[in-house]
């Protein structure tokens, strides 16, 4: 086994980030309790680590192919999706009237780092599926929801969403795929579509595919997209499936990791689609996906980093070489003893733990967004969340890279071969920092609409819990409450720059990925902060000491690590954004 | 062709950094002018475009495969190589006296850089070569080196390093594979060797296996290791071929990259091996080639990074989306033209200068320490050089990691599909921080026994360029001139930190890698230095325009940006340097 689900680390980051408590107060959450989270954690554990984690070599060592037009994938794949359905994972978050299980982002994000560390490649259906959920149940039709949903929601049918083309990628406002009425209010579709994510398979019995096009009048650009239901097999009106649609797989990418998902080529030829909502509004439909998409993506990125930590872990504890300074028999020692293996290995760990503060902390946002009492609470709530969206996305992955390349590291010539695994999670890590809007995107969105364009109220009031922690870290630690002060009073400095570039777009675009950095390794060190006064109060006995005194003493370690080794890259990052200038005298002649 | 040779940049960093002047006085030299210099590279740029660029991606689609106990690779690369040493390039660097060219070794160094570009897999075999051809060169018997050398250095021969075993790899001290005395006084070689690039192949009439073994009575440890010559085929008296030797393949590594690089597992079974030198100086020889195999081993890195950019900003400045913030009819631009894409593409640009001014003054040392002929300056030059090759192997090989991930981050989604070809850099490249001795081991060396081993006299002297440079600046451009400033001074507290931990080995070893980087970091912005004063004392008719007004405006271009977004890390590596105990503090179990 090369996976051990990190049950108590989520379990304490879900009380500490996650507010578990009050998310259990909101109505959606009516009738769970922090036990039952607790079972549906271990049995997520349970069932990634033997289920869907020995399936994950497999699937890259035996990618994905199209043969005859269909989608092959190994068997053991099926078999993992099917057991997943089966035990009802499939619809955790999905809404209970449609038979998902209503479970709280929060618990559901838990559970996303487990299924995607298991085995991203296949994660990425049901995860899909849940997208094209939110985005039928939000915009679609009666009809259509009640068509689709109930199969969506236990996995039997999956979904995708159908956006890019190859002259529409970041810019989707340039999509051509054409949409034409029908005499009988359906439409026909015609257009080619490509990376699509699960285009094609042969696992579930329909797909359902959400699909941007054009009318034949739309208006140029975004403003001219709508959104389509363009089922694999159309369903007749009692439910069953009737004909084959006009929409297949042309080809599949050869892609550097990611073997085992299909990315597909498609070609619509006079498919029947299904208009969901208004015209013109689809674009704005697939953004209220979009969010818990990329909440989903740095969760991803940040799971495969997870896994290969745990494999870098293993490989230090039990490869021997080399000799240590301070072992005087002159024997040789596991790596791990080497002070700069420990290195690779903490700042793998320590950011890791930063990592799961920061995305339990937003997916805790948008349940509170979604059904907190309190319509102030719900604003400030969805205002934070769409603030830290962006840097979950894109630090989250910018890390995946770094981190699973640490990973690599440590295992010296072993981590080259593909045999040991590991260089598949750098490998499938890869495309996080590309895909659901690239992290430069993500960068603008954070640096631009949400920051600058609101006088930075928002960062700098995420950033006043920094200095209540320092003021709680100052007796048990003043080195930490030191380091934490001077990181949060550059973000504050940060912020300022940025909002003095309100009106200057370009150079806060030149800007934007050090801003985004700078906030993901202080919002980070805020989050650690929060786990480190925690974990004292746990080892102080003010609070109940659930996981024992090693569990806390290591969760401060990681705060002090992170302190010490990951956090001084902010210097680094505040010294750019005031130089962007440097960027831009460049004139393109001279590339 | 996706690979230009940067021909006038080699030119260029040749004469400011490799001090072309200075190596043309050197007695090794003799003969050799500047124009014979520049018309070699433009040879060699033409060959490393035209002959081998287009095999790099056939290579990599076409791995190394062991058939029926042969090694098979594609055969566009035997012809390839077989036109390389017809072309004389084989033998670049060799010694005359064996048919070789003597070039020195910086303007062998520029050339490598062409030739790693153009096919890094291929180009190692000859690298490989020139280091058994240094080693028997140095250490061999007379009639070792007319068997061997005449055929090595026109490449008919090739040549191998055979080191490491399963349980021997950063420590060598571990290995186990025995050289049996036979009544002849040759050897019988017994074992199995690991990682050995190039270990087989059908390209050569015969191989010449550099291996290390231990006699049955030698010593435990790395003072019980021998060097012997192993040929593939044995040599008779008259040089013609005799019997097969007992070597061979059994197993090749499936690698992330390098795929026509064949990575062979070898069988020694009764091998007639030839000891070179002296009983027990094995490791000792081995680390004379070693010095030039890192130095090598960071130009590959350099190199794979530079082809990567070439290849994004092509991408760039092709690829149509999104719309320009300053363009106001509202069409889509180029993505060269958005901030962040310059970004990535500049920090790209201005590291490779640094990197090229870097490796190429290390090279200019390693020529002067081979044979200036004043003894006090040959050992300065070859402590300088000591002091300098960790980092050009180390620093130019982390950075291929992180540049090579930005130029498929520039690709966008294009950059995760293999047919782009940029995926293949980043795969090429990711062996160099791993292999000639893992980056950790680097740092080790030069924070350990080469700065605080030596009170940082040496990094100390390399410096305090930075500031007579810094003068220089301070009328042209006085916000550089403080950033140098600014750097070299953190630079010497790191220096003085390090010496304060001589007592201390293992904050030395926690604060090693972070001290690399640093001096990494701070020496390529003293290189740029150099370079922005070479270039304005060109547009300032003080020294000959060769290059033209562009480009001596791009080089300076490339020193802001550096000073400006690549420079600041040395804040986080000083914070780090200063932190190493945080790591230290951890206990093993709590990991």
């Amino acid at each position: 086994m090369n996976y051990r689900a990190p049950v108590d680390e989520l379990r304490f980051a879900l009380r500490v980030h996650g507010n578990l408590d009050d998310i259990l107060q909101l109505p959606a959450s009516d009738g769970l309790d922090a036990d039952t989270v607790d079972a549906v954690l271990e049995e997520a554990a349970k069932f990634a680590e033997q289920e869907w984690a020995p399936t994950n070599r497999t699937g890259d060592l035996n990618g994905a192919s199209l043969s005859d037009g269909l989608v092959q994938t190994h068997p053991d794949l099926a078999t993992a999706y099917r057991s997943f359905c089966e035990a009802g994972w499939a619809g955790l978050r999905a809404p209970a009237e449609f038979g998902g299980q209503a479970l709280p982002a929060a618990v559901s994000a838990a559970c996303e780092e487990m299924w995607c560390a298991a085995n991203l490649s296949l994660s990425l259906m049901p995860m899909l599926t849940l997208g094209a959920v939110d985005a039928l149940l939000k915009h679609g039709s009666d009809e259509q929801k009640q068509t689709y949903l109930p199969k969506m929601c236990t996995g039997e049918w999956n979904g995708t969403m159908v956006l890019s083309e190859p002259d529409a990628g970041s810019d989707l406002g340039n999509l051509t795929t054409r949409a034409e009425p029908f005499s009988d209010g359906t439409y026909r579709l015609n257009g080619q579509k490509i990376f699509i994510t699960w285009g094609g398979q042969e696992m579930t019995e329909n797909t359902v595919h959400l699909v941007l096009a054009r009318l034949p009048d739309a208006a140029a650009g975004v403003q001219g997209i709508s959104m389509f239901v363009v089922p694999k097999f159309l369903v007749n009106s009692d439910g069953t499936l009737g004909g084959r649609n006009g929409v297949h797989v042309i080809g599949l990418e050869h892609k550097l990791g990611l073997h085992a998902s299909p990315t597909c080529t498609m070609q619509f030829d006079n498919a029947v689609g299904y208009l969901v909502g208004r015209v013109g509004k689809g674009l704005a439909y697939m953004f209220t996906m979009m969010k818990t998409a990329r909440l989903n993506v740095g969760i991803e990125g940040h799971a495969v980093a997870e896994r290969a930590y745990q494999n870098a872990l293993a490989y230090a504890k039990e490869r021997v070489q080399g000799h240590d300074a301070e072992n005087s028999d002159g024997s040789a020692v596991p790596i791990i003893r080497h002070a700069d293996v420990r290195r690779m290995l903490l700042v793998q760990k320590a950011t890791l733990a930063a990592q799961r503060a920061l995305y339990l902390r937003t997916a805790a946002l948008v349940d509170t967004a979604a059904s907190h009492e309190d319509n102030v609470v719900r604003k400030q709530a969805e205002r934070e969340a769409d603030f830290l969206i962006p840097i979950v996305k894109a630090w989250l992955t910018d890390n995946s890279t770094v981190l699973t390349n640490l990973a690599i590291q440590t295992y010296g010539g072993a981590g080259y071969v593909e045999e040991s695994g590991v260089a598949q999670y750098m490998r499938d890590a890869r495309i996080t920092p590309i895909y659901e809007g690239t992290n430069g995107i993500q960068a603008a969105d954070l640096a631009g609409r949400k920051t600058s364009g609101k006088n930075g109220a928002l960062p700098c009031s995420l950033l006043a819990e920094g200095k209540t922690l320092a003021e709680k870290l100052s007796a048990a630690d003043p080195t930490l409450a030191e380091q934490l002060q001077n990181a949060v009073a550059a973000a504050e400095e940060s912020v300022a720059e940025l909002v003095s570039l309100a009106d200057a777009p370009v150079l806060t675009a030149a800007a934007s990925a050090a801003y985004l950095q700078q906030m993901g390794l202080t919002l980070g060190a805020i989050g650690l902060a929060r786990t480190y006064v925690a974990a004292q109060d746990a080892l102080d006995g003010k609070t109940e000491n659930l996981f024992g005194h090693d569990f806390y003493t290591a969760q401060q370690h990681n705060a002090r690590v992170y302190f010490a080794y990951v956090l001084p890259q902010v210097y680094t990052c505040a010294a750019q954004i005031k130089q962007g200038q440097a960027l831009l005298d460049v004139p393109l002649v001279l590339f």
